[in-house]
C-alpha cells in the first residue's frame, strides 16, 4: 500500500472523540447506558472510543464483527440481525458473550435446539445464549409487534428454553431517517419508547423477567424528550455523522469526522464537470435521503458529486451550473463528505486518521 | 472465515469459462485482439480464464488490481482511468508494461516530467511510458474529442516527450449502458468506433504513428456490427453477466456466473416481506439502469430485492404483491441475482465457487 494514493477514507479523531463524549453526555442525561453500534466504525479503536467510561457492551451488525471484537477483548456484545439456527454453532464459537436477537417463536425453539447441539458437541457444559425479542415499533423491517398477540408466548419460549436466556426486548426507529423535521423524529423518538416499553410490561405482567429495554438509532437518540421506561440505547452513526445526519440535525457540519479524500483528474468543460478519481465504489452508490447527489466538496459548499461511475465521480454544482474549474485543478485533492458513512466506509479496509497520515486504522469488513 | 455463512459470493466456473471464450470468439471475428478489462473480477483465477489464447494484455481501473496483476506474472497492463502526476511513482514502482491515459495537454507535460524524476531518482536508466489519449466518443465523461482542435497537439507533445511513448488511442462507450434495445446500442457501437478510427486518422495524418485504436464496453462488443480500423477491445462484465446485462443482451439469464446467496432471516407477512441476510452491503444500492430493486432471485423470478438496509433485504414480487412465504421458509437459502456485478462484487474479500463451497478464488478490493 502506498500512501497519498487516492481515494482514502480519512478520520479526525479528534472529532470521533467528541461526537463519542457527547453521544455518552446524552445516554446518561436520559438515564440509560450506552451500548454503541458498531457497524458504522467496525474499528477496534473507533469502539475504545465509544465505549470510554460506558459498561463495555457493544452492538454488531455481522458476526465478522462479532469475531472481531470479540478477539480484540470485547466480552459483551449484541448481534442485532435477526438470528436462524444456521448461524448458531458460529456465534457460540465466539469467545464473548454474544445476545442474538428474533422474533418469532419457531425460531425460538431452534435456535434452543441449535444451541443445545453445539454445546454437546464441542464443551460438554451448559451455557445459554442471551436471546432478545425484537419488537417493531413502526419501521416496518423486522420484530413482533408490542400489543400483538405472539409477543408473550415467544418470552415464555426464550424464559423456558434449555440453552437461551431472556435478555430483553430490543427495537430499531429506522423509520426516523425517512423524517424531514426535528418534531417528526421526536414523534417517532416516542414512538419507539412506547412500543418497547409496552412490550416489557406485558411480558412482566406475565411474571417473567425483562431486564433490558433496548432502543436505538442516531435521529432518535438525539431528540428523544425522555426515554422512561428505556435501559439502554444503540446509535451507531454518531460517531461519524455525514450528510443525511446533518440534514437530520443530529450533529453540525463541524461534527463531521468521516471524509474520502480524492484527485481531480480531469476537467469536461463540455459537459461541465471537473472528474475526480473516487466513483460509485469509493463513494458508494447511496444517494442519501436528499437523493442529491453522492456526497459534497469540503470547502466548496456548492459542489457535490453529480455523478459517478465505477472508479470517476462528475463534481457539478447543486443546482446544475458548472463547478468553479480553476479551483478545482487537475492534480489536486479534494475532501468528500460522505451522504451515509456507514455505506461509504465499507469499500476501505482501514482509515488513515485525518491529522496523521502515517496513521491507520484497520476496519473489518465482509461477513 | 467460517463456511458456509451468508452472504457470500459465489462464481460459476464453468459459466465464466464459457462466457471468455464467448468473448475471445468474438474479438476473433472482430479482428481485434481481446485486453479484458479487470475492474469487475479483480481476480488473477479469471484473469486466466479471461487471457486464455490471447495476446495477454489486461485492463484495470485502479492500482491496487496493476500491483496485484503485475505481482501475479501479468506484464501488459492498461491503466484505465486518468493518471495525474502524482501517481506517476506509483505507476512506475510496479514490475511490469503499465499504459496510462490522459485527455490533456498539461497532463501531458507534467506525467512527462514526472516520470522523468522517478526514473531519475530510482533507477537511473531511460523507461518511458505508455501512453494513450482518450477519446470522448460520446459518453461526455472523459476525453478529447475526436475532431476537436486539441487531439493532434496531445499526439505530438506524447510523441516528442522524453519519457513517454504513444499507444495510441481509447476510448469507452459508457452511454451504450442507457440504451433500451439492440438497434442503439448498435448505433453507439458504430459511434464508439468511428470517432476513435477518426481521431487516430487525424493522429495518423500528421505523421505521428498511432499503434493501438482501442475501444471497449461489454454492450458494444457484443453488438457492433464490425470494427473496422479498430485494433484491440476491452469489456469486463462479460466475463460474469448481471441483470443489467440480460437487458442489454449481452447474455442470456442461463449465461450469468455471480450470485450472492444468502439466508431467509425472517417473514413480515404485516408488510409483505421476506427478510434475507444480504443488504445494501452486501449487494450494493445500484438499483441498475431498470431501477427496480436491488437483484432478483434465482429459482423464484417473481422475486426481487425490493429494499435493503445495511444488513437486511427485503424481497417481495415485483408487482408489488407479498413474495411466497412457505416457499421462502426462515433458515433456507436463496441466490440473488445483482443487478450490477462490478458493484456487488466489490464487497467481498473473495469468490467461493459454485460447484464447490472450500475452493476460494481472493479479489483485490480498494486502490
Amino acid at each position: 500500500m502506498t500512501f497519498g494514493l487516492t481515494p482514502q477514507l480519512r478520520l479526525d479523531k479528534d472529532k470521533v472523540e467528541a461526537n463519542c463524549r457527547r453521544m455518552a453526555r446524552r445516554a446518561r442525561d436520559l438515564g440509560v447506558r450506552l451500548r454503541p453500534h458498531m457497524k458504522t466504525a467496525k474499528s477496534i479503536d473507533v469502539a475504545r472510543l465509544a465505549t470510554a467510561g460506558q459498561f463495555g457492551g457493544i452492538t454488531v451488525s455481522t458476526l465478522a464483527e462479532a469475531r472481531y471484537f470479540a478477539d480484540h477483548g470485547i466480552r459483551d456484545i449484541t448481534y442485532a440481525v435477526g438470528i436462524v439456527p444456521g448461524k448458531v454453532a458460529d456465534v457460540m464459537a465466539i469467545d464473548a458473550r454474544i445476545g442474538v436477537i428474533g422474533d418469532s417463536l419457531a425460531i425460538v425453539g431452534e435456535v434452543d435446539a441449535a444451541v443445545g447441539e453445539v454445546d454437546a458437541a464441542t464443551r460438554g457444559h451448559d451455557r445459554v445464549l442471551p436471546f432478545w425479542i425484537e419488537i417493531d415499533c413502526g419501521a416496518g423491517r423486522a420484530g413482533v409487534e408490542a400489543d400483538g398477540g405472539e409477543l408473550v408466548s415467544i418470552a415464555g419460549a426464550i424464559d423456558g428454553a434449555t440453552n437461551l436466556a431472556f435478555a430483553g426486548v430490543l427495537t430499531h426507529a429506522g423509520h426516523s431517517y425517512h423524517c424531514t423535521d426535528i418534531a417528526a423524529i421526536r414523534r417517532v423518538a416516542e414512538m419507539e419508547r412506547a412500543k418497547v416499553v409496552r412490550a416489557a410490561d406485558r411480558i412482566r405482567a406475565a411474571h417473567i423477567d425483562c431486564p433490558q429495554v433496548s432502543v436505538g438509532s442516531t435521529p432518535t437518540m438525539v431528540h428523544a424528550e425522555h426515554l422512561t421506561g428505556v435501559t439502554e440505547m444503540r446509535p451507531g452513526v454518531y460517531m461519524f455523522g455525514d450528510l443525511d445526519q446533518v440534514r437530520l440535525g443530529t450533529c453540525a457540519n463541524d461534527d463531521l469526522a468521516l471524509f474520502v479524500d480524492a484527485t481531480v483528474i480531469g476537467h469536461n468543460r463540455r459537459a461541465g464537470y471537473v472528474l475526480i478519481d473516487a466513483g460509485g465504489l469509493a463513494l458508494s452508490k447511496d444517494r442519501g435521503e436528499v437523493g442529491e447527489g453522492y456526497g459534497r466538496i469540503m470547502d466548496h459548499p456548492d459542489v457535490i458529486v453529480a455523478d459517478v461511475n465505477q472508479e470517476h465521480g462528475m463534481l457539478a454544482c447543486a443546482g446544475g451550473e458548472p463547478p468553479p474549474f480553476d479551483r478545482l485543478m487537475v492534480g489536486s485533492r479534494v475532501r468528500v463528505i460522505p451522504n451515509h458513512a456507514c455505506m461509504t466506509a465499507a469499500a476501505y479496509a482501514e482509515y488513515r486518521l485525518l491529522d496523521d497520515e502515517m496513521t491507520i486504522w484497520p476496519r473489518v469488513n465482509g461477513w
